[in-house]
């Protein structure tokens, strides 16, 4: 057994589920294989307990770090903030300087109120809405966290939020008096929305503008006329997407008309800090009811944010997508001729493939990591790209695409061999 | 206007609020003369804006730093840190490694999960209690944040919370289906606790061990007794009391026996880190239940909170509580001498008074208050205490408490005059 695996086990008898986030457990990759802990890293490497090191062409901290990891720019603002005092009996001025810097990207908006994770921040966007519109009912797409208001669908049919991430999430202490609350809508799906908006009253439409695929501008289209229509606060959860296309979120690209945004992950590069950002009309809900925290008052999470955008608005995005384009070609290319079949996103800021062996699926994306594992790269079916990736940087990766789909063939028609212990899990 | 002053009218433009704290705005200490915004701050000392120094004499961070504002030992750790970098891929094994420090000093529990925000933990005790009881309702006494399952008490009756910190909490946006989910025990009440417990069914029962007052030996016992008979959950909410009377909770020395501990605030010395600590027949319902969020595997708040404690290791808790009585017993003999009639707590970590004039008490603590601002002090109606204050350090806060309860008395009999406007606010 080797180190990390030694500490992992030792870790899952103290922790439940040995960490607290999901897409960093090494069953979601390799779970023999992956090295699970880092001791240090910078820009796109990451060392391993054995100081071995790997570049990371897979999550990327999921999503967080679109500058890179341990970028000096945003650390050195952040430790001189820590040298001055973080959270104090006093107020911080960096608050507000963070919601004005917003608030000037999002011009949609009026108001920025801040949390920490990601699904807090959503929780409090549909307080809000709730507020507002006083009903309760909820209408989704796509994933959203951990909170009652989203598991709830499935209490109802135990499959209602499969087609929304991740699968099979149990709803297991969620009140069921939450049964009906929510709708789940299927994304780019009009039909559904139509459907799904002409047969109950919603509070809120909480949606994702992106995923495996970018929000089609006509279902963008169809969501404003509707919400406006019905009086349905629109909150559209940029979590994962915002800050990785453009300045804010995704919804510029694609047409949404947000009332509320939420951001998360990308905005504080990897410190814990996401937000709220909408309307008037809606954000002075947000101190009607009773919204309030001692640990979103720290201020590291605003210096780091603020020092984040300020980088990220240096920064030219045709790059991203640009070294995403190149990658999703190169899939394309390599896949073909080993004759592998894969399907592959369009969502450049994020390149994703799929490969199409419904349940052997698993078994191929274990055999990629692997492959990759073997050359020190962390690999998986989805590169969340940073500006710190280049060309020069992941050219050993496009290097050895050939021989790694070669060896996803192998592993296909039974030649190599994997254990199905050590097999990568989809599912929660 | 000064200058603070226009800041915050600025901010309360663009934050709902102005700020994300409901205890660190202004009304809640003296609307037009609190400095409101720190520039720096260190040991018991902040600078405001136009770099005035004050003693806190108040909150302390609103109880987060019982090591002092930008303690150089645990900074410089944190510092450390940073630059190893915070959030990747991989995981972090100073969440393992808290966890493990954590149970040394916990030694009823067997597993520790992590969050980031104080109400977040608490959601995530609920929902593991939900989960392992497979019911919704919880008994709760005490302030625990602005969830849906807290703030339900009031969809019933407006003044359910009234006696739990916090007076006419509007329960505006909460699900009106989680009405009857919830049920308020008066602290300190058997009588109320043993009716409660015989009426209702509870998942939980969620605790503080103390506020003004530490909670007495006879109502721990009762709680034992009626959670440990009815399989019901007994979760301690050591958020404000944790880590402030000696390490861990404030449950050890007042006999509770918990099944899970919420700590927060103090545990980070000011970094944004919260923990949920409980048996294992409770914590592995944290992983059948999905619970999973990016910004709590962030390291920043492992390493603060294992420092944090290393450093609370080598103080003395007696100091504090000698210090806690000393400044009782000042205001006792200073309020007599000035014939004010003051209530003071029997909580020597938290040494609090209360004025016994009703409608009045806001105008006298606005008056206390405003006293103190003249000599460069904060203070309100309690005291934080940390182990930075000292004798030496409060001699000029002590010496001047027969002027302040001076001032007191002349404000109650007409003698200073405060403008309405300019009064302090204890409700929400």
């Amino acid at each position: 057994m080797n180190i990390y695996q030694n500490l992992w086990n030792k870790a899952i008898k103290i922790i439940p589920g040995g960490n607290g986030l999901l897409s960093k457990r090494p069953q979601r990759f390799s779970p023999n294989l992956w090295p699970i802990y880092f001791k240090r890293a910078k820009d796109i490497y990451i060392w391993d307990l054995n100081n071995k090191r790997y570049t990371d062409m897979s999550i990327m901290g999921i999503g967080t770090s679109m500058l890179g990891y341990a970028n000096n720019k945003i650390d050195n603002e952040v430790k001189k903030i820590i040298s001055k005092g973080i959270n104090t009996t006093l107020n911080s001025v960096e608050e507000y300087q963070l919601a004005k810097k917003i608030l000037k990207i999002d011009k949609f908006a009026h108001k920025v109120k801040f949390a920490r994770s990601g699904g807090e921040a959503v929780l409090i966007g549909v307080r809000i809405a709730r507020s507002f519109n006083n009903k309760t009912k909820i209408a989704f797409s796509g994933y959203h966290g951990w909170h009652d208001w989203y598991l709830a669908a499935n209490l109802k049919k135990k499959t209602n939020l499969n087609n929304h991430l991740i699968k099979n999430l149990s709803p297991i202490g969620v009140p069921k008096e939450l049964k009906n609350s929510n709708i789940p809508i299927n994304f780019n799906d009009i039909t559904d929305l139509k459907r799904k908006f002409s047969l109950n009253k919603f509070a809120a439409f909480v949606v994702e503008p992106g995923r495996f695929n970018k929000m089609s501008k006509e279902f963008a289209k169809e969501i404003n006329k509707i919400c406006n229509k019905k009086n349905v606060c629109l909150i559209v959860d940029e979590i994962t997407c915002g800050w990785r296309s453009n300045l804010g979120g995704l919804y510029k690209k694609i047409g949404l008309k947000p009332d509320i945004v939420i951001y998360g992950k990308a905005l504080g590069n990897g410190y814990a800090i996401s937000s709220i950002v909408g309307k008037e009309k809606y954000m002075k809900f947000a101190n009607k009811s009773f919204i309030s925290s001692t640990a979103w008052t720290e201020r590291i999470g605003f210096a780091a944010a603020i020092n984040t955008i300020k980088n990220l608005e240096k920064k030219n995005y045709n790059n991203i997508r640009i070294l995403g384009k190149k990658i999703k070609n190169k899939w394309s290319i390599s896949a073909e001729k080993n004759k592998i079949s894969i399907e592959i996103n369009d969502y450049d800021e994020i390149p994703s493939f799929r490969f199409m062996y419904k349940k052997k699926n698993e078994i191929l994306e274990t055999a990629f990591t692997n492959f990759y594992l073997k050359y020190n790269i962390l690999a998986s079916n989805s590169v969340y790209l940073s500006f710190s990736h280049n060309e020069k940087k992941i050219k050993k990766y496009l290097d050895l695409l050939d021989d790694a789909f070669k060896y996803v063939k192998n592993t296909l028609i039974g030649k190599n061999k994997i254990n199905s212990n050590n097999i990568k899990k989809f599912n929660y």
